[in-house]
């Protein structure tokens, strides 16, 4: 019923290439990093793009992650492997934000996050590939993604996890038929041995932008978002960056809208927010550096932006200062009393990432790096639901009497 | 952005009538059950809303709830409350169900469930006609929902759940600004306390069913699934039944799309699924009663259909009837097994109750009440995220030597 999913639709791939190096590297194969050991990005004929679609294309098609498919590397509709990647809505948050501050609620995606956008292309690809068995280190929700799409196209799955990763998220992925383990490390830890086991060919790695396709298909999150914005894109940005995929893809959906002469030369600042317990981007971008350093004793409640390095570190910083943006920090219980206010002012319930974007945001205005009147837009990159909430214990005994004036 | 929520748009109520004496209320006032004790329908001029909006009117616009906006009782636009209620997806599971059954996931909602289908429109009304205190029994899931929009306007909640309401549910009522309660009862109980307050002038009573305008929310499910079955509905449904205000909604929607000429007089066949361990609609409709007696001991892993007393069970079982459908019962092993096999085997991870329509789906199959090449959807009312699962704990030590060919 939904044509994206079904439809034999062009393709504009023409290569890879080395986001360092510039150094070029064939389609249809099944790549990890480059020579340079750096992040592969996807190139396509914009020019011949172009003439095959139209602002109006779009506008008539369904409005879901596929609806973008010729700005995606999907070859055949075979391949295509979805749950449900429906466009994710805008909502005001005017009490707890402010008049101008719309939430991306990205947690109305398949397994409830974002992470959804970069797995469903990673394992579609994979499977137009012929990649039978892959492997991953996750914080929880890329795992949740992994397991999901994978088990629909009988792929099979082993997922490393940080000790400390939440019970939901590790029994969530189980559930799904994937094989998870618990690891006594951080998710550079756990991705060190996926690497190994890649190396030995045991698996694919699918670890983030360790592969080429999972920044595609969090490409979506831009294209999506200058649809959503009538082609006129918001002033500002607060994105929660772990591996930064989705910065550096929504990025690269500007840069490609722009070259289609579908937007202007306007960006949105970009904040790349992380917490205080865990900032090597916010390190590296005040201390003027094209690289991070790791970031040793990691920890912060906010475990999706729970990552000491991030291989795409210098596409981020890139990205941020390009944009006249910032790299901002805030602290654990800065973003979990934004998480509270949210939810207790505009009923809308932000998981600790999408918490650090609301109190990244309320510290940028009392900064003055952000004025009220600019339009915002804040990720929230996953269902609060997935996190562990306060105890809520009032007891009413049916069989006593009530006083129902203290209710 | 979406003009939908912005937008004013002509309205179409004439009155309100008594779903079982057909007596006539006002509309534009508060109301509770009618006279008779019964549930009360909202009813449109059908004429002059066929006049004014077309199919092709529906489909220009944006496909949220609110695009059903001449079919809903919202007088004014800024009483409107909205968090982003998104068409939901229809999910193929073909390994887990069939190759023609469809779920259509309901957990991509706000507050991750159908409830809010209902809850955005009763608190719309409560607001357009000046309540500002609501009160609610809830197994759960509408409790969250009726928060989230009662805390997004300012409306204050009390909130009664049985002592087994799963504790993510009573957080995120709780979190979400509401005052909550456990009471040692089922929601029936629960919602002779609420009954109490609201007769004593406390709150206004929110019970499924007490009050009209749940039921028209709920009504856009039926409209929804319409729209993307191209106006030929599917052949079978398969709905899991507490209230039953979704079945009643559904087959309300479809009556007056008939009246509108937008769809024949075909209707799918309505299958009311319940849990073995509480079964009052199956048990009556089993013996051709007209009403359904209270289920004594009501136990089931299903939360949201533990609901020993329907105050609309005549209407279930009249629109179960004339549909050419049945009442089912599955017990728990065949729900949990449901579960596990639709996420195991499709990626898709169901609440309990959607996993009772499945295995409510495969058990008609077998006994030959549904063809396996007809079109069926089955609805998963809730994100299965709300929902304990099975342990997951498997370990890795980084330090010590890993045999990966074990992973």
């Amino acid at each position: 019923m939904n044509r994206n999913l079904t439809e034999p639709r062009p393709t504009f791939v023409t290569h890879l290439e080395c986001s360092l190096t510039g150094e070029r590297y064939e389609a249809d194969q099944l790549h990890g990093l480059s020579r340079a050991g750096r992040p592969l990005l996807v190139r396509y004929d914009l020019e011949a793009l172009g003439a095959a679609v139209s602002r109006e294309t779009i506008a008539a098609r369904a409005t879901d992650l596929w609806r973008w498919r010729e700005w995606l590397p999907v070859r055949r509709t075979e391949s295509i492997v979805s749950l449900g990647e429906i466009e994710t809505p805008l909502i005001p948050i005017p009490r707890s934000g402010g008049a101008s501050v719309l939430v991306k609620d990205e947690g109305r995606l398949p397994t409830g996050s974002f992470k959804a956008r970069g797995l469903v292309m990673a394992v579609a690809m994979a499977r137009e590939l012929g990649v039978t068995r892959i492997a991953m280190p996750t914080n929880g929700n890329a795992g949740a993604a992994l397991a999901a799409y994978a088990a629909r196209c009988g792929i099979e799955t082993v997922i490393l996890c940080p000790e400390e990763t939440p019970d939901v998220n590790v029994r969530e992925i189980a559930q799904q038929g994937a094989r998870v383990w618990r690891v006594n490390g951080q998710i550079d830890e756990c991705g060190a041995i996926v690497a190994r086991g890649a190396a030995e060919g045991r698996w694919f790695d699918l670890s983030t932008l360790k592969e080429p396709y999972r920044i595609e298909g969090k490409k979506t999150m831009g294209l999506e978002l200058a649809a959503q914005f009538g082609w006129d894109l918001p002033d500002a940005i607060f994105y929660p960056t772990g591996g930064g995929t989705g910065l550096i893809g929504m990025w690269k959906a500007f840069d490609e809208l722009e070259r289609l002469g579908w937007i202007g030369s306007k960006r949105p600042r970009m904040y790349a927010v992380q917490a205080s317990g865990c900032a090597p981007i916010v390190r590296a971008f005040e201390a003027g550096q094209d690289h991070a350093e790791r970031w040793e004793d990691a920890a912060t409640v906010a475990a999706g932006i729970r990552v000491p390095r991030a291989v795409g570190d210098f596409l981020i910083l890139r990205a941020v200062r390009a944009s006249g943006g910032r790299a901002l920090a805030v602290g654990d219980p800065a973003i979990l009393k934004a998480v509270d206010d949210c939810a207790r002012r505009d009923g809308l319930l932000l998981c600790p990432e999408g918490g650090a974007t609301l109190a990244a945001y309320t510290q940028a205005v009392r900064d003055n790096l952000v004025d009220e009147e600019e339009r915002v837009v804040l990720f929230n990159c996953a269902t609060g639901l997935k996190y562990p909430m306060p105890p809520a214990d009032q007891w009413l005994d049916k069989d006593a009497p009530i006083d129902l004036a203290t209710l």
